[in-house]
């Protein structure tokens, strides 16, 4: 089976003889149709920080790894055990397998696992490939309404959605976006759906802030240009009730601070690989609230889930999804029109898809 | 009139010729029978930052400046239109006067003020003196079944108070606090009051570790000698639900944020003068929460302040105010057996009452 394989920082290489493994009886083969390129594969292509260098504890996978986690395709094999999908379906993937175990999963805060394994990332199989192999409660069912393609945009969507329902975000509020890279963007979306009376994104690419006003940015702010927390003020009272931070560094996180009115909540989704420093007492005197946001409830069959919602939008056409899949390539093409791309600072795209 | 005023870093004079001011209509002036050193007292002689050093744009007060705000007393003159107060009455004061202006304050947020004036710092009157003068509506009426002395506890009391309805505790939570100082402890003693189920206090001097059991700390870890987080860690399902930061130094700051479970809640009411580096990670993979918390609400006239519910709690007997005010000292002494005394790290007490 074709697939690309990461081998080690900026090594990623398209090989023939991939194994996707067999399918176990609660297991499913799904062919894939496309899988985005997400930060997270960016960041390891850079680092080669999360994909196991010697045989992982649990998977027994190791370098050279099958990445992509946000994909979509069609059932094409089903487990012996497995009752709810059959060959053909459309479906789109969790990509974080929960423990099950865990005093957190046991609460059904899968997301907040104490010992998950990423699909694409640590357990061998993943998205870049002509097909890959899931545990079958991973799966999520997409209706024929949705474009296959788009199923790989629900990932990515479902991070926005919940990093906005996290932040305690109401209709009517004034938001600001720091960071439209594609979560950021996806965030951006979901606040305006929930009602945001005014949105302002602050994004040093042009191409970016031009899909943020698309998707409903008020107000798009070159932070090299402009001060985005003067900008702010200025247009509000005192400034937004809810800031999103999605870039990761230090002044970003401190302008996302600032830029709230006293008693605001800041919401952070991007790592920043190492201290940050802050000035705490912004936090303290206004009384800011700042809270985290990682990934998106993923109970298994659950009818709650961050997945269901996006999928339904997706279905009532009520998302651009056009917006955020600005590319495609081929799997061939993946390091050079992929993640070359994609890791350039003034790139044109959002999210690239590739099709094995 | 005689009273403490500040003149500058460590130099505080006890003159015989302050002057309080005279009673303006919607004043009364209170003949103080004590008054606590504030935390904020002691960075004030350490650093000289809040009280204005030429005349205040507002108040006209410049050093040296009358200090002290959390002091209670009786009424001794009242103001042509005060209805609500008569000569006698005891009384202590919310020693922050909001603007009644701005949008804070105009949704009833006055702690969130954009330009409130504080009592004991700005103002030109304050507690450490014979008597002060004050706008009626920043007086809380004390019932006769408190005693006077128990009244200058209530603004302190009233911010740990304040720190836990802000936290999101719950009842049957795991709490702990780091730093237990006079407002540390004041919110351990509202956790404990708010059915926290078992409490951590993390406090590097032994006197407070003490009182810090007396209030209902379960267990008091010395961060010197023993790896807080561990110890909480060990003794938890992945640690604490809330946290409580009172220490304003980035290790504390640090341990308070990994202390917490997943989902965990830090609030920090600690100024810690400057940057403080943090492992943003933490907050965002784990999506915690961290805010901060800021004095009290103290909307003149309701019903529903943090300084009602303290001073009914008094009144019952449900605080244990001996444990707080571990000492009495005369204005004359104000500076070594005050300040000098509670600015040793070694200090064997908590809030010191100052008796003019």
């Amino acid at each position: 089976m074709k697939a690309a394989r990461f081998y080690g920082e900026r090594d990623i290489r398209i090989d023939e003889d991939a194994d996707p493994g067999d399918v176990g009886p609660t297991d499913v083969r799904i062919d894939v149709d496309v899988c985005g390129i997400c930060g997270t594969d960016l960041h390891e292509y850079e680092r080669a920080a999360l994909t196991p260098d010697s045989e992982h504890p649990q998977t027994g996978a190791s370098r050279p790894i099958v990445i992509g986690h946000e994909f979509s395709g069609r059932v094409s094999e089903v487990g012996d055990d497995v009752m709810r999908l059959a060959v053909g379906d459309p479906v789109t993937v969790h990509p974080n397998i929960p423990c099950h175990d865990c005093v957190y999963c046991a609460d059904g805060r899968y997301n907040r696992c104490d010992d998950s394994l990423a699909i694409g990332l640590e357990t061998g199989t993943g998205g870049f490939a002509e097909s890959a192999v899931v545990p079958a409660r991973q799966v999520h069912v997409l209706p024929e309404s949705v474009d296959l393609w788009e199923g790989a945009l629900v990932e990515p969507l479902a991070v926005g959605l919940h990093a906005v329902r996290r932040s305690g975000m109401c209709a009517g509020d004034t938001v600001a976006v720091f960071g439209c890279g594609p979560i950021g963007l996806t965030a951006l979306r979901a606040a305006e759906a929930g009602g945001a009376k005014r949105i302002f994104a602050s994004e040093p690419n042009e191409h970016r802030r031009e899909v943020a006003r698309r998707l409903g940015a008020d107000v798009a702010i070159d932070p090299l240009e402009e001060d985005a927390v003067e900008r702010i003020a200025d247009a509000t009272d005192d400034g937004v009730d809810a800031a999103f931070e999605f870039a990761g560094v230090e002044p970003s996180v401190d302008a996302a601070i600032r830029s709230t009115r006293r008693g605001g909540a800041v919401t952070v989704g991007s790592l920043s690989d190492g201290a940050v420093a802050l000035d705490l007492d912004e936090i303290v005197l206004n009384e800011r609230e700042l809270r985290g946001t990682f990934c998106y409830g993923f109970p298994p069959r659950s009818f709650r889930t961050e997945f269901d919602a996006i999928v339904r939008s997706i279905a009532d056409g009520e998302i651009d999804t056009d917006a955020f899949a600005t590319k495609r390539i081929s799997l061939e093409n993946i390091v050079e029109e992929g993640f070359e791309e994609l890791t350039a600072p003034d790139t044109a795209h959002v999210k690239i898809l590739v099709e094995p």
